[in-house]
């Protein structure tokens, strides 16, 4: 079971009240040894080394550096200078002498690196477990996927060894874990938060995400990194306003599905009663559209925007890269530049078709993730709960929207379910007030869910 | 010789005073028997089919119809209902039961169709000779090509058959065959007026614009198409606003470039002179990044964009394409999905190499066209003055930016020269300012312009 460590506000008491961030670091690496997952970190920075990061701080002023002494961890798919980065994948390997300008922003803001985590190698899947490295323990069932690609950040924030993590999302990799482990998942608006110093999966879709227990947490990380890049070729600026969303939008009957998942359904049934004591409407809304979306990212070209990141490296180490994220990946030789083009088209279309949902609603409200597979299933098929997974996850970066992931009512089972709040591009800081609203103790959530009728 | 036809506002003026569409109409059809020119049109209503729709028109009323009684042309890749759309392809020919959204709206305004025009093939081509049908004569040398792709539409407005005429505008076709012809080129910003009902050239990029003799009768045509479209994908509304532009960028001497048309360069030497009166400044501007984006138009995976366009037809038709547009289209074939998404970064990486541009000037002065090919070139190189006369005209859609083509200055040999306006995105009203500031008689843009050293 995860440990609930402090938040950014409880350190900063704490330091407030005398205590240092030696102790901080040392308590870190004492919950490292204490879960005991060789699975979490790829790199972890030797503890002395830390200790002296953490040394040279300057003076405590959490107005200056908004994020002093806070241990965190980086998705081993961002650069961290002097750490090497890998994507999971070994042969990948090189140790980058400058840290991703988001890195360079949380350092700058007072925060400790201690080092890289697991993931999905080069980022491909939901699931955390196509990486040849141990498979990081899903902080609630062992037996579970941890969920990914960001698996190695979500369970480093789980098992509260750091206050927080980054993560990458380019089909949900930021959230679906946090679904699965009981987390705040903050992704971005495309391009708020430079993508520089990251290791592409999808040029045009890739965001930098936040995994911590709380929505200010993550905020504050998310906070700190925002901001215009002209060496991103990607980043734009996002406005900071932030409304509260009263009008929430929710599937209706026929686009809501757990593909049998009844625990995952009564979890969401329960979360959505609990949204209705705070929302002004709540408004059924068909996401047939937004559902065809999901489905062109694996299915469509933007496979080849994977091979895209991995060209030069396919074509000397193919053998060295993750069995499954190969044949994935060798799907891009089946289209065309036509093919390209005309799946534009066909999301041009799909975007149109969702439009018109904004200006019915302020935000939606889905399930993080409609199933919660075991890793015998994913043993058995490695294709089919991943995608599975994706359903509600998949469309937020084509259709350029913004999304949060929080913790919801447990299932009766005990095991955590996410929900996810989406808002148009920009609505990052109103989804994140929104998911500050909802959030409630885990202990008012565990008893809030009934089992559903079969 | 072209014939300086009345104005919009001329013929609303006439009809004021008394004058009707049946004598417009008469004359419109007795100016093109003058012309002669075969090449022109593809389909020509019979006069008696006008004439009748003419005396259908509701009372004169120029604020309610603003194209009240105005004749005017259509490029034959826009539907007219009830005329045949062919793309210059006669085994393409399909007759649509209802028009381009663009076209509805004039026709509502009150303007009368009279034909489809001339184009390349397929508006594959920015010279005007690339059609199975004659060749529309420039207006000034038979000897030259007319530009295009939107010939036809050029040549009827140069001649003084109609007021104005709709050209289609993806790499330039509605601003070389202007510059070739002492016309008005508007190309709007992508989206700002529907594609619906237009055979695509690349989807991403198309642009419905209009020629005209006039800066104010090109944007009335312009505003009463402009529109948010929510059946077409790429419908995008642009603001209204419109400061006249008062900072010029234009080319520094390393990006300035004519092949060795000294005609051409001094008539753009001249109405830089010209609009050096008028502008607070004149702002040397590296074009390289802009000319880098002019060669990934045909050289890169855009291509695949045409290739979408026509890959049914060439299925089953492939013969029945001009060689030149079915070599120029075959290109597709070497780009794969991988290609076109390295093409799109590479895009972004080349558009915020631009962008610094915009925060220095309000507009770039550019030539519309740096030389002014023979036919007999064109028949001895089909592919080489073609792409040379895009090179101001190629990036403009792949960056997103407004343009306006207004004659300018004649060059010493007595030709048409044109100057293009371009702005950012949404900048089509404040271009409109600027073009019509700039304009003047035609006797005084014969006298301005010297004959440069060789």
């Amino acid at each position: 079971m995860p440990n609930s460590a402090p938040t950014i506000a409880g350190l900063h008491s704490a330091y407030a009240a005398g205590a240092t961030p030696a102790w901080v670091v040392a308590a870190a690496y004492a919950r490292i040894r204490a879960v005991d997952d060789p699975g979490i970190f790829l790199h972890l920075a030797p503890e002395a080394e830390i200790q002296a990061a953490a040394a040279k701080l300057p003076a405590f002023d959490p107005t200056l550096y908004p994020l002093w002494g806070v241990p965190c961890a980086v998705k081993d798919n961002i650069d961290v200078a002097g750490m090497p980065t890998t994507a999971a994948c070994p042969a990948f390997a090189y140790t980058p002498a400058r840290s991703a300008f988001a890195v360079e922003k949380l350092i700058a803001a007072g925060a400790l690196v201690i080092g890289k985590t697991n993931l999905d190698q080069f980022a491909t899947g939901l699931v955390g477990v196509r990486t040849p490295h141990p498979v990081p323990r899903n902080a609630f069932d062992a037996a579970r996927v941890p969920g990914g690609s960001s698996s190695g950040s979500a369970i480093a924030v789980a098992q509260g060894i750091v206050a927080f993590a980054l993560g990458t999302d380019t089909a949900g990799s930021g959230r679906v874990p946090a679904g699965l482990n009981d987390l705040v998942g903050l992704k971005p608006s495309v391009g708020a938060i430079s993508a520089r110093g990251m290791v592409p999966a999808c040029r045009t879709l890739d965001c930098i995400s936040v995994f911590a227990r709380t929505v200010d947490d993550a905020f504050a990380a998310y906070a700190v990194m925002r901001g215009f890049d002209a060496a991103d070729d990607y980043s734009r600026p996002v406005p900071a306003e932030a409304a509260l969303p009263r009008r929430i939008g929710v599937p209706d009957a026929a686009s809501l599905m757990f593909f049998g998942d009844h625990a995952m359904q009564a979890a969401y049934g329960a979360a959505i009663a609990l949204l209705r004591d705070q929302a002004d409407e709540i408004i059924e809304i068909d996401l047939t559209p937004f559902l065809a979306v999901a489905k062109l990212l694996y299915d469509g070209p933007w496979v080849a925007e994977r091979h895209a990141a991995m060209r030069a490296f396919l074509a000397t180490n193919a053998n060295d890269v993750h069995p499954v994220t190969r044949a994935i990946v060798g799907n891009a030789g089946k289209f065309s530049a036509t093919d390209a083009f005309e799946g534009l088209y066909e999301l041009a279309a799909l975007r149109r078709a969702t439009e018109p949902t904004w200006s019915r609603v302020d935000a939606l409200a889905v399930p993080t993730a409609p199933i919660f597979p075991t890793l015998a299933e994913l043993a058995a098929d490695p294709i089919g709960p991943n995608s599975r997974l994706g359903t509600y996850t998949n469309f937020v970066n084509l259709l350029d929207l913004a999304a949060l992931a929080v913790p919801g009512p447990f299932r009766p089972d005990g095991l955590p379910a996410g929900v996810t709040f989406i808002g148009p591009r920009g609505s990052d800081a109103a989804l994140a007030r929104l998911g500050a609203a909802f959030e409630m103790p885990a202990a008012k959530r565990r008893g809030a869910t009934r089992p559903a009728a079969a």
